[in-house]
């Protein structure tokens, strides 16, 4: 996507840095991040400098890529180094199945080269960098499959970021809103703040600037009262983990949109790659749910009238806090899930993901 | 309630002063902010100095009390200001219905001792004070009439702030479970945050504080998640106007949590006085709902590290928000209304509000 007329993505690898936009500084300030092995890229993972399914699937590979090239050049030592590299990124964020497929599959392309250690590295860099392409290109897809659902003058409501941010590139919710823009027919966008971490009035509400597509930000609380007057057309939104029976992990308030959107008959999509899809996972009570510190609820950070970044306590001193950051929405509230080769209905989406591993 | 040791009302009368504890300040900072005239007063409610169903509703009362002690002593002259400062106390916030109740009962008071101008003062004085005290007592029998929901070890969800500060004294939503807890049954209380201006995290986590009631504070979005792992047992909130059908207007986000209880079989209990139901309003679609300023939603205060009272912008730059203050929630989602005279069904409301009236 542009940024300032300069095409970016949000995560990518020069050489043996692993370059993303700083999304703990969005939308205050734009500035890259160098993570110049592959802790650096883990640690990025974890302080959410780089977020989001996609961006940190990509991230995930190309740490890994790091490691390969940062192992020792014997080839149990090799496999011992990325291992634990590997073991390092997978510890960093629970939920997301995209990191999980990232690790693994770099780490298949590297272990499979061996005892080459020449060809495993490039074996991991190509695999990692394959799968950046295939990120931006299922969001590209995504954008083509859903933005027949956005008709002139819809009005959508997404929750948290699942842009071109959250993705290497496009993303997954957004990309049918932008999708439809380029044809021509213009959306407006219920932005849903998204607390703790606003990534909606942060995130969603900077790229959606950028695109020139008209929005208001709104606190979480309001979407139900926008939905039952009837202001609300659909309701799209990411995902980070979908169960092989189609319940969906996504940020946290999701299922609470979910469960809103039926009660006021309103169609409410899920939009991801089939990478998302967790196959080995039966329901979403089996999907592990990421609780961060409290620090993101009891705390609010931002720039001040003279815009130097500051952090200020919003809760009542001593109040303790809980933050869990994701949440499960059954398959019976998805109307449909927005994937690189069509909609499909969330009871299908695992024969449908299993086609399509196969066809790859 | 107790405040370091001394009793304190929300709101109270101190001769031709009002006197109020500065809601915008909590809980960083306690301080009484003094209203001299009835304008002062109508100021403070309308930029939240004071807040809550039953403290505006006393504030209110007594700015019309304040206005009557202001008037000229001549009958005309007299019934021209009250019925202006009328006109802008009723001005200042449209939602509540204790405000208007507050302001017609006080300003029939003082018209009905005309041309005796003393005894208008003393008349508008008097039923200013003792709306003040009815405030405080319905909440202490609110507190008895809910208590017996509340089991040992009960976990309560809770949304925006309907304790003591909310009203003269007590509360509504919460009076059940400081009753319970001085019968000695402890309740957990789950607290919506409550954006976009964390009345949830700011005063009612300060009131349970004070109250040594365990809790903890959650993002609105997170209300949902817990309903669905079984950790809420029921939801209490407060009103602040109900329609002769039932329909509860209350804090924006109380829609939400509503529907989310239904879905998960928890019990939603509304607390409210007599006083908020407005038998005139058919149903909530005709209560008016206000829509505040966007920068509640675009800008986060509270002290820095320093403890300095600081303004943060948390929303992308540009991006513009809407901040409707109240939603409705529907009769049929409501298992009952804690009232001054025990639990009543949200569909013979008005007709027991015209019972209590009438014994009144």
């Amino acid at each position: 996507m542009l940024v300032n007329g300069r095409h970016y993505l949000t995560v990518w690898r020069e050489g043996s840095t692993v370059r993303m936009i700083d999304q703990n500084l969005l939308p205050f300030r734009f500035q890259v991040f160098d993570a110049a092995d592959h802790r650096a890229t883990a640690a990025a993972i974890r302080d959410m400098t780089t977020r989001g399914a996609g961006a940190i699937g990509t991230a995930a590979g190309f740490a890994v890529a790091q490691a390969a090239g940062e192992a020792p050049a014997d080839a149990a030592g090799f496999e011992a180094y990325v291992q634990a590299a590997a073991a390092l990124v997978r510890a960093t964020r629970p939920t997301a199945r995209n990191l999980f497929y990232a690790v693994d599959r770099v780490l298949a392309a590297a272990l499979a080269a061996l005892p080459d250690i020449a060809g495993a590295r490039s074996a991991a860099c190509a695999a990692a960098d394959a799968m950046a392409r295939e990120d931006a290109e299922t969001g590209r897809l995504i954008g083509e499959a859903g933005s027949p659902l956005i008709q002139d003058g819809a009005r959508v409501l997404t929750h948290c970021n699942a842009g071109w941010l959250a993705f290497t590139d496009w993303g997954t919710a957004l990309s049918p809103i932008y999708t439809a823009a380029r044809a021509g027919r213009r959306a407006f966008v219920w932005v849903d703040e998204t607390r703790p971490r606003l990534q909606g009035a942060r995130l969603t509400a900077w790229e959606l600037s950028g695109e020139g597509i008209d929005f208001r930000v709104i606190p979480d609380n309001a979407a139900g009262y926008f939905m039952r007057r009837k202001e609300v057309d659909l309701v799209i939104v990411g995902a980070d983990r979908i169960a092989a029976n189609g319940d969906v992990a996504n940020k946290i308030g999701t299922y609470e949109k979910a469960v809103l959107a039926r009660e006021n008959g309103i169609p409410f999509y899920v939009a991801a790659p089939f990478s998302t899809v967790d196959v080995d996972c039966p329901n979403g009570d089996a999907i592990p749910i990421e609780e961060r510190g409290e620090e993101e609820v009891l705390n609010a950070t931002g720039p001040d009238a003279e815009g130097t970044l500051r952090t200020l306590r919003v809760v009542s001193p001593g109040a303790r806090a809980r933050n869990p950051a994701f949440d499960v929405t059954p398959a019976a509230l998805v109307k449909g899930i927005i994937t690189e080769r069509g909609v499909v209905s969330a009871g299908e989406i695992a024969a449908r993901a299993r086609d399509a591993a196969r066809a790859s």
